[in-house]
């Protein structure tokens, strides 16, 4: 099973629901400090509340990179704690020259293992081809992001009348021939997902934005929902991973899931 | 001395190769393959025949985190070998939310302590600012890269009748408040350097292309003198670590950079 037949299944479970392992020792519980590795061990608690209600794991590399090497090989032990059929994704926006980005692909897809990558398209097909030719991964790209900045440069408009991320959206579908592209799109703005849900086509799209940055998880289930279309995985974060300072932050945790499931199935 | 300073001492010195680190083990030669660490051997070599006549070293991330938490040891075992004067340059193009750069940030000039980054703009200026707002430290921000990858986007014509990547440069202008940002400018076209130089004002350019990409190290140099501008970087990476595989390499690269020197002396 390739890692878009792992995600496509998830789907099809009503899943959409992709826990950001964005793991900050200043906000995990205080009773995990005294643990010998408390991001591994605050990961464990995570994974193991979340791994049958969550459709996918986001390591956020920078959260780990932070710490150097240890860093490197607490994201190398949190992907063994990751069950099989969860799709793990390495939230890392790499993109560079070809030969370059051949060893960063060497790296997520052979070193780490991970299913999924995002990747940032600034430079172009030869800067992420390295990544595109792994039929069986999956290649997150960014097109709108959640944050202020993507006004700056995503949403310029160009010469041919579109904004930048619809080009590059647009752009992404042409490079799709191995069905292992797929879009990141902001989830702050609902009614700009409502008008670019329909270039997506069949790629799963990662949104970003849903809790702290302020996007509605049921604007963008009932979006999809009403666009017969089921390729979404909404990334939560802060949310999820900080919502219990106590050591009952497993059962908190396994219930904020389940919730967060009950609103998507309205919409299903 | 901040790094800025550290690189104008350089440039006073009529120094402008930036020497990349871009370490393959299936291309240094097989004397060290017996050693205990090839890779760090093999820089430890390159360093020691080049660092009197280097104005910067950069690190290219990727061909050390394919061997991921070790690859992060070399990086900062590589880092205690080059000696404090010469500008240290982490090429990892990072760049996202901020709450996450300002992760990526600390990991390249806390946890590592670079002098210097590469940085993506893709996301907008709350992606970057993190790494702004460190004084001390240099920002290189991509505005059009050597690949051919680069007309996808970063050539695109904007409304406003600029290429995206004029309007990059355009934007980093305004950021530059902490006298702290420079511009990645690919050298493979020198016509487009020409066109472009003047909008770089006093910040510093990170020129790749020359060598394997193509570009003319001595169009950039004559390019540079005849706008009275000394404020280029030029990288040079498979044409100096690679040129000579025998035990002999330590002597073959001093010498190609200083050959390398003369030409720039020639425009200065």
């Amino acid at each position: 099973m390739d890692a878009n037949q792992k995600l496509q299944k998830k789907f099809d479970d009503g899943f959409h629901i992709c826990v950001g392992l964005d793991t900050d020792i200043k906000k995990i519980p205080g009773f995990l400090l005294s643990c010998k590795n408390p991001i591994l061990e605050f990961n464990k608690i995570i994974i193991d509340s979340t791994f049958k209600h969550a459709a996918s794991y986001k390591i956020n590399f920078a959260f780990y990179e932070l710490y150097g090497s240890k860093g490197f090989d607490d994201i190398s032990q949190t992907l063994e704690l990751i069950p099989n059929d969860v799709l793990t994704i390495a939230d890392a926006k790499r993109g560079d020259i070809g030969n370059t980005s051949q060893m960063y692909a060497q790296s997520i897809f052979n070193y780490f293992n991970f299913d999924a990558v995002t990747l940032n398209p600034f430079m172009g097909f030869d800067s992420l081809s390295p990544f595109l030719e792994y039929p069986d991964k999956l290649n997150f790209i960014l097109a709108l992001t959640s944050n202020n900045g993507a006004k700056d440069f995503e949403k310029l408009m160009l010469s041919n009348n579109k904004f930048l991320f619809q080009h590059v959206i647009q752009t992404v579908n042409g490079w799709n021939t191995n069905n292992n592209c797929g879009i990141v799109f902001g989830a702050t703005n609902v009614k700009e997902l409502e008008e670019n849900i329909q270039s997506f086509n069949s790629m799963p799209i990662l949104l970003p934005g849903v809790g702290a940055q302020g996007g509605s998880l049921e604007d963008v289930a009932n979006t999809f929902s009403l666009h017969k279309k089921k390729n979404y995985l909404v990334n939560i974060s802060r949310a999820l991973l900080y919502l219990d300072n106590s050591d009952n932050l497993s059962i908190s945790v396994a219930k904020a899931i389940k919730d967060l499931n009950s609103i998507i199935q309205i919409y299903i």
